[in-house]
């Protein structure tokens, strides 16, 4: 799955994801005065708002695009009424020849990490009949439990061709509470536990990588807010595929997030929510009005493609 | 929500609570089999079948036990129709008067973690209306992002009297790569990771306490596998309630649990799931066969309460 994802970044040149996060707040007031009035001011009207939102999006961005990443808390908030919009999504992404990077930050003990794993990214075995079920193509894991947390994702990954990315630096402000502490690596040397995070995170991947393949199915998440961070973990993971949340809307910029990105300009991509889908709230986007704010969200999608080549040289 | 489960477990005498965590190959066959013949083999089929295992065995253990802990895996790895089957499970549970604590070990960046505190703790807001969602009593939360991703939750916990669990020392085998790495803290001293969040844990508590109340809003998980660690972090946490998963089937027994509790027997509740809700497969409870299923299951209770309280003697 990671080779699909560098082929469709190379193929539109554009190593950025959308973020589907949709909140009440972004959703125009016709969009929702349509959904209320058919299911009322319910978590059945609020997920046929979100959905019919995501869909303006997805049919004005999705061949700019390699890949979306809905993060699943926006949709869990609305109960099962709002998870049948994210399936939904998922499907309609899919539809549309889009990677779908489920944002979940999951992770458990092992078993339990199974199950997981399964709902996002593999089957599950019903009587006779194996079922797929949620059919994200990647899902965030988080490695706090561990190898046993990680692992069954990793199986599921080898068998079902899909892939995953470790939190390892995430964007928000207090993240270095615990990931910037120093610890004591099996070496006796002191590193930041982010770092000794992400040479687990490369060793994980050295064990889903097919043979010339230049990056792993393991890859990792670090937040466009810490480009320092960045630097050095591109240099710890040299086989982690970043996936950096955190551009726009929380204040990474272009310019920022080279280092990110290997010599050749591939090994990263660079998640913007807010700032593709609530593009029209944004001034610079404002005339566009609130019934095109599809067209909104295409424009910054452009933008965001243009300051990141820019940036890339 | 603290102090309404201590209220419970001191009326029941039983600091346990039963993970309701459906695996298909705990389900009898004949619940299989009525639910395959209505709904086939599939998503939907899987989550009839696993709804009425769970009903089988609250009906028969509820009055014995303050709260279950249905885990959210086992259930999203059967889709929507199985998310259904957790909520039907929480109100269910609900109906008979127990507290629900709900394993989802989420966790994210702010404004993410008050959507996922919204679905499992809250009230969302769409248009005039304040809509609870899934609607459980605890939840367990990921600590790995610091403040921002835990915040969230305590304020949606002080807003609509509820708890967390923060995931301080996991009882899976590999939870030591990290949390028991040595750290440097603030004090320029060095201790566990565990031990660090474990302090983080009850810093966050006293923002969470009624006065006169022994213990806080803000829990922790610390496995049963670990008795040495639940030792000292009953030390380094006096405000937090603890929640111990790993019990019986993951290796841990109520004579490793004495020091998890406070000097008056308080202040931890135990979790077993699969030596609860698959106690008839146990060899020890094989006599009462797959139909009394739920009999067996109230005898594994019934056998883990003693144990507990014998050990604490």
């Amino acid at each position: 799955m990671i080779n699909k994802l560098i082929d469709r970044i190379q193929k539109t040149g554009a190593p950025i994801v959308v973020g589907l996060d949709p909140n009440l707040k972004f959703v125009p007031e016709h969009i929702k005065k349509a959904a209320f009035d058919e299911y009322g001011e319910t978590l059945e009207g609020a997920a046929e708002a979100i959905w019919q939102f995501n869909r303006g999006i997805v049919d004005a961005v999705h061949d700019l695009i390699p890949a979306v990443k809905p993060q699943i808390a926006m949709y869990e908030q609305f109960g099962l009424p709002g998870l049948e919009a994210y399936k939904k999504t998922v499907d309609y992404c899919h539809d549309k020849d889009l990677i779908v990077v489920g944002d979940v930050k999951r992770g458990d003990i092992g078993s339990t990490s199974e199950s997981y794993a399964i709902a996002h990214l593999g089957h599950i075995q019903v009587g006779s009949e194996s079922c797929s079920v949620f059919d994200e193509d990647f899902a965030t894991v988080n490695p706090y439990l561990g190898s046993d947390g990680v692992k069954p994702f990793m199986e599921v990954c080898r068998k079902d061709n899909k892939g995953i990315f470790v939190l390892v630096k995430t964007s928000n402000p207090s993240s270095g509470e615990f990931q910037d502490r120093q610890v004591i690596a099996d070496d006796g040397r002191t590193r930041r536990l982010y770092e000794l995070v992400g040479e687990q995170v490369d060793a994980w991947g050295s064990e889903l990588m097919g043979e010339g393949d230049r990056y792993s199915c393991v890859g990792a998440v670090v937040g466009a807010t810490y480009p320092e961070e960045g630097r050095i973990l591109r240099d710890i993971m040299p086989r982690a595929f970043i996936l950096v949340p955190g551009y726009g809307a929380q204040g990474g910029r272009g310019a920022d997030l080279v280092h990110f990105f290997d010599k050749d300009g591939l090994g990263a991509i660079v998640n913007s929510s807010r700032g593709i889908i609530a593009a029209y709230q944004n001034e610079k986007y404002s005339s566009y009005g609130d019934t095109a704010y599809a067209d909104a969200s295409r424009a910054a999608v452009e933008d965001m493609i243009a300051d990141i080549r820019g940036a890339l040289g």
